[in-house]
């Protein structure tokens, strides 16, 4: 497990990690009921989409305890953020769990341990398909702080690189460098690393430096398609070019078997200033225009598999063989 | 013409914008010998492969009026960047001029008319290729700052948006955010256009809202492969798999006839630095490793057309035709 808990609930309390201001400040943000949760994973202090589903659950908890209505609850945390899937699967999770009678605290904490096994199980998986020397390419932050657990495409790496040498690569992910934790999670576990700016990845490709790629997701589709972070869909459109094998890890919980294709899924289009300034340093004219989409969708074609607790899956059709559904 | 010209000489001096501080500050820098404008040229006061042909050739100038021997002040310079032939080839016939006992002066002034000739024709070619109502996507700058003349696919496009509507989507083209240069330009200009991080391309490809790529080029070989700003190739391979126009604008004083092809191509790789910083602002934890390769190359079968002074080409053999070499 990472040295810093993104998400701790403890004496009633959620206590998040500002994952705004890392890697330089570690700064604790606590929230006391839904709207302040609701706002934590909005403004991103907390973000990955297992590790806001998990937030979420402790909101619902948090709602609870103050006497709050479950559904009213339930609508302000699921309308936060609308393209990962874990943050409606573990509220509806919860509101169920909830209307059975059962004790909110206890159904949070039972969510919160499912994705630690998870995630845990998927960085197993993960790392085998890894080879000895093998150079991965990692976007954005799927690691213990997007998570709550272990992390998935991160995680998968930080579980490789126990026993294997590798090299990694990690995308600065503009607009929002995710990439400089990716970095601080690989430094706090003592593995070398290069940091590339995300249009650089096309060079290492074609000069065969990349022989994987590994990514997260916020949403995958029943036929495959996978919504992840902007920046993603063009490394698979590069992965495959250059055949080189393109890896989804996430857990079940971001899958929506309710929607047939990537088509359906909107698409979170974030504040414009996220493109136009880099934390406290403005790069561009005042009044200057930006478009600022913050995910984009994989077709199901250009994934080479996908990783959950269950193992790893060709399509979702093989994984909703497993499942039974 | 820019009301900013980046390259002056004038009365014995060559005057430089310092396009490092661009858009938020203008201050201009003044070289006195080869040395000081082959440092302005390697840390990137100014840059654009025209624009560091045509301060080459006044450095030589320079470099003559104090009594330097003229091939050693030409090697200074040509080592100041290795990619853009633009610089060698400047250098090269500012040699011979000098050989030849022809005014150092004159032949600088003549090559930079010859640049200014050359980049209103193909910012005229290059506008004939852009209908009322298209969508481009242009990536780094090559625009007036960038060619000390009109500009090249920038200039295509700034010459198109006198008489047609078009969206322009502006690739932020990290590290050095070479698209706040042009963003700045078009806002100088006056025309509407967003600024997109390099990562949302392959969305704004995907969804349909990008007709056409225009690029600028630091060298193309005689099987047509351009050696342009990292993150020029990956653009490439999307346009392609998006049966988009990918149009690559240069002089032919961009063209190296002498390669066979782009894996010919020395690529400068530039401080780790650029990749960890973003201007005055660290992202990364200290210590934190980077690889910084400043350009890539894009192979002759992604390029839709070349635009040069000579009109529009399917192919660098057409060109060489009617250049009758």
């Amino acid at each position: 497990m990472h040295m810093l808990e993104p998400v701790v609930f403890k004496d009633g309390a959620l206590v998040l990690i500002d994952q705004r201001l890392l890697p330089h400040e570690t700064v604790f943000v606590t929230c006391k009921n839904e709207t302040e949760t609701a706002a934590a994973i909005k403004n991103m202090v907390v973000r990955g989409a297992p590790a806001i589903g998990v937030t979420a659950a402790y909101g619902m908890v948090l709602a609870i305890a103050n006497g709050t209505d479950a559904n009213k609850a339930a609508a302000v945390l699921k309308a936060a953020r609308p393209t990962a899937v874990d943050l409606a699967n573990a509220v509806d999770y919860m509101l169920t769990e909830i209307k059975q009678g059962k004790d909110a605290q206890h159904a949070a904490i039972a969510w919160h341990e499912k994705i630690k096994q998870s995630t845990r199980k998927i960085s197993e998986y993960g790392a085998s398909l890894l080879k000895d020397g093998t150079s991965v390419l990692l976007h954005c932050n799927a690691g213990p702080l997007a998570t709550a657990g272990f992390g998935t495409s991160l995680g998968a790496v930080l579980e490789a690189a126990k026993t294997k040498k590798l090299s990694i690569y990690v995308d600065e992910t503009r607009p929002r460098c995710q990439g400089s934790l990716t970095s601080y999670e690989l430094h706090a576990a003592g593995v070398p690393h290069h940091v590339i700016v995300d249009c650089a990845a096309g060079s290492f490709f074609k000069s065969g430096r990349i022989n994987a790629v590994m990514v997260g997701a916020d949403r995958i589709t029943k036929n495959g398609d996978v919504a992840n972070k902007i920046g993603t869909y063009p490394l698979s459109v590069l992965a495959n070019e250059h055949k080189v094998s393109f890896y989804v890890l996430a857990p079940v919980s971001t899958f929506d078997f309710s929607l047939q294709s990537g088509d359906g899924i909107k698409i979170e289009e974030r504040s414009e200033q996220e493109v136009l300034k880099i934390r406290v340093q403005d790069i561009y004219v005042h009044g200057t225009k930006a478009y600022n989409p913050a995910f984009d969708v994989t077709p199901a074609n250009n994934v080479t598999a996908y990783v959950t607790e269950y193992g790893i899956h060709k399509n979702v059709a093989e994984l909703l063989m497993l499942l039974k559904r």
